[in-house]
C-alpha cells in the first residue's frame, strides 16, 4: 500500500442555505479544494452523502456531482454510512490512492437537509436507525442519545452540567470558527434552561440540522511534494460496525465501534492515543462526545464527564477535542461532517486555524459515526 | 496492486418478494456465498443498494447487514450509482482487496422494491435522473429511454421489431434459468401488442421492479487456491460517467460512459473486445442492449439492432449477451444487479451455468451503468 497524503481542502460557510441546491454547495466546495491544492486534474471521485433521497429526491450522485464539477467521465463514487458517510469517502479515497490505482483522487461529502419540514428531516435521520425495530417505535435520535445518557449518568456519576459543559466548550471554540454555523458562545445555564427534547438532553445538546459540504484532496504521500500547500499524511484508517439498534448493545453508554477502530487506526500509524495532539470527534449529542473520548482511550471508562468539567478536552488542555465547534457549533450536514473533521485537522496542522489554532499540533485525529455507533471510522492525521 | 478473484457467488430466487425484508434478503444470499467460497471469515463489506432510503425507509445499511448477517464489528460500506450500485459495490471490494488492505471481502448488492406503490417505485427510480431539469418535467425512466429509441430508430434504422427481439433473446435465455422472475419464453407478436408505455416502448421493453440480492467472494488471486470452487480472476475494472441529463448529451443514442468504462477495462485486463466469450449487460429497456452493444465495440455504431435480428448475441451466436435472461427476464432490483452480473459470470466460466451454458467460455464481461448512462462500470473476468 501507498502511502497517502492531502494536499487541499475546502469548506464553505455552513447553515440554512435555502438559496442553493445540494449540487451548488458541493461544486462550490469542490472547487475550493481543488484551488488550495493547486492540481491540475484529478483521476476520481469519492463523496459521502446519506440521504440525499429523503432530503432532497435525487440520488445517483455520482453522475450529479461529476457532470456539475465539469468532470466527466472522471469515476465517481457515492458512499453511505448514516452521519458517518464523509468519513467512509475518506476511507474509500484512501483505499484508492493506497492501492495505485488512481492518483488524484476528490473526495467530498454534502448533506442539504433544510428542504424539508422539520418533522421530514426527523424522519430522513432516523433511518440510520433499525426503523423495523427502534423507527417503527417512534423513536428517534434525541430519544437513543437520551437512553444512553441517562445509562451514563446512572453508571458513572455523570452530571447535568457536565453535559452541558460539552456543548459550551465547543460553542467557545465554534466563536472562532467563521465558517461555523452557530459561531457564537453559550452558557451552562442556557443549556439548563434551554428546550427539553428528550430528558434529559436539551436543545442545546443537540447538533442542529444544517447544509454544507466538505472536500478534500488526495495524492500518493510520495507525489506530495509537487504541490503547494505542506501536506499531511493519513497515517492510519479504522473502520468498525456495531448492531445498528441500541437494543441489542451489552453496555448503552459504551460505543465499541469507535473503540475498535481507533484501536485499528493507531495500529496502523503506529501511535498511541497519547500521541495525539488534538481530535475532532462526533458530538451529535453531548453525551456523544462523552462517550467517544473514553472510547478514544482520551481518559478511562466513565471519566468522560469529568474531563470536560477540569478542561482537559479544552482548547488550552492536554488533548483539544473539536477546536472546530465540533457538530454542535460548526453543524451537522451530515453526510459532510467527517469530511469537514479532516479539513479542520489539516488547517490545524498546516497553523491555519487561527484564533482557534492548537500550539505545536503535528497529529490529529478524526473519529465520526453513524446512528447510535452502528458504524466508525477513525483516521490519524500526521504533518509531514 | 494485488490481482483479485472471486471465489464464492450467492443469488436466491428474484421476484416479489412480499414474505421477505430488505435484510433476510441480503442475509440469505450473503450466506450462500460465503458457503460456496468456503471461507471462515471475511475481512470486509462493500455493498450496493441504489435507495432503501425511498423504497423502505432505511438508510445505514452498513451497520444494519453486518448486523444481520452476524459479522460486526466488520467495517462494511454501502455505495450508491442508481442503478450501477452492484457494479460500482464489485469495483470498490476489488480496489480493496487490490491495495492490501483485506484479503477476504464480500461484495453484495441489494434491493427492494415492491414495498411500495408503482407510483412511489416511479419516482424511486426516478431520482436516478437530474431531479430539477428532468424529474420536475414529469420525465420518467421509460420516457427518456423512449427517447433514446427514437433517436436509434432514426439514425440507423432500427426497427421496432429488433427491439423486441432483444426481449424474446432474453426470455428465451432466462426461461433456463431458475432464478430469473420471468422464466419462459415470449414471442415477438407478444411484445408488439403489448401495452404502450412511452412510445415506442412497451411493457415487455421494459426490465420489471424486482426484490433480489446478489453476493460474491473476492480474495487475492495468490490465495484462492486455498478455497474450494475454481477461481475466476477480474482482470479488469472500469468506470466513467456522463452528464445526468440526457439533454446534455452530443447523442441520445450513444452511451459515452459505457465505451470508456470498457476501453479502461480491457486495456487492464489486456485485452480486446473480441477476446471476450459471454457478455452481461445492462438490458433495462430493450433499446439499452442495443445500444450498450455499441458502445461495448462487439458491433460497430448503429449496428445493434441488426446484431441481435442475426443472432450474434444469442446464446448459440459469436458474442452472446445476457445469458442469465439480462434484466429482462431475470430482473432488475436496481442496487443488486451489477454484482448479479459477476454471479452469472462466474458461474459461467465454472461450466456450472446448466441450459444456458456458453461452450468453452473462458472470458466474460459485465457492463452495469446508472441512469441514462450517466455512470457505468465494465468489468473484465478470467477463467484461472
Amino acid at each position: 500500500m501507498r502511502d497517502v497524503a492531502v494536499i487541499g481542502v475546502g469548506m464553505t460557510k455552513w447553515g440554512e442555505l435555502w438559496d442553493k441546491s445540494l449540487r451548488t454547495i458541493f461544486v462550490e466546495t469542490a472547487l475550493l479544494a481543488i484551488e488550495d491544492a493547486g492540481v491540475d486534474h484529478i483521476d476520481s471521485m469519492v463523496f459521502g452523502c446519506m440521504s440525499s433521497g429523503l432530503f432532497v429526491g435525487q440520488e445517483h450522485l455520482a453522475s450529479l456531482l461529476s457532470d456539475y464539477l465539469g468532470k466527466n467521465p472522471v469515476p465517481a463514487a457515492r458512499v453511505e454510512s448514516a452521519c458517518s458517510s464523509g468519513g467512509l469517502a475518506l476511507r474509500q479515497g484512501f483505499i484508492e490512492v493506497a492501492s495505485g490505482l488512481s492518483d488524484i483522487v476528490l473526495v467530498g461529502g454534502v448533506e442539504k437537509m433544510t428542504d424539508v419540514t422539520g418533522c421530514e428531516a426527523t424522519y430522513a435521520l432516523g433511518t440510520a436507525a433499525d426503523q423495523e425495530y427502534e423507527g417503527y417505535h417512534g423513536l428517534t435520535f434525541p430519544a437513543l442519545y437520551a437512553m444512553m445518557a441517562v445509562a451514563h449518568m446512572h453508571q458513572h456519576g455523570t452530571t447535568r452540567e457536565q453535559l452541558a459543559m460539552v456543548a459550551v466548550k465547543n460553542h467557545d471554540n465554534g466563536s472562532k470558527n467563521p465558517l461555523a454555523q452557530f459561531p457564537f458562545r453559550i452558557t451552562v445555564d442556557a443549556v439548563l434552561n434551554s428546550v427539553l427534547v428528550a430528558d434529559p438532553l436539551r436543545i442545546l445538546d443537540c447538533s442542529p440540522i444544517t447544509d454544507g459540504a466538505a472536500a478534500v484532496i488526495l495524492c500518493p504521500a510520495g507525489m506530495a511534494g509537487k504541490w503547494k500547500k505542506p501536506a499531511v499524511r493519513i497515517a492510519g484508517s479504522g473502520q468498525a460496525t456495531d448492531t445498528i439498534a441500541l437494543s441489542s448493545r451489552k453496555d448503552l453508554s459504551w460505543i465499541e465501534s469507535t473503540h475498535i477502530a481507533a484501536q485499528k487506526a493507531l495500529k496502523m500509524a503506529g501511535r498511541k492515543i497519547e500521541d495525539i495532539d488534538l481530535f475532532e470527534v462526533h458530538d451529535c449529542f453531548t453525551i456523544a462526545e462523552i462517550c467517544v473520548t473514553e472510547a478514544l482511550g482520551i481518559v478511562k471508562k466513565g471519566q468522560g464527564g469529568r474531563a470536560v468539567e477540569e478542561g482537559l478536552t479544552s482548547l488550552q488542555g492536554k488533548f483539544p477535542v473539536n477546536p472546530s465547534g465540533g457538530l454542535k457549533a460548526k453543524g451537522h450536514p451530515v453526510g459532510a461532517t467527517g469530511v469537514a473533521q479532516a479539513v479542520e485537522i489539516v488547517k490545524q496542522l498546516r497553523g491555519e486555524a487561527g484564533a482557534r489554532q492548537v500550539k505545536n499540533a503535528k497529529r490529529g485525529l478524526t473519529q465520526n459515526m453513524g446512528g447510535t455507533g452502528g458504524s466508525s471510522l477513525v483516521h490519524v492525521f500526521e504533518a509531514e
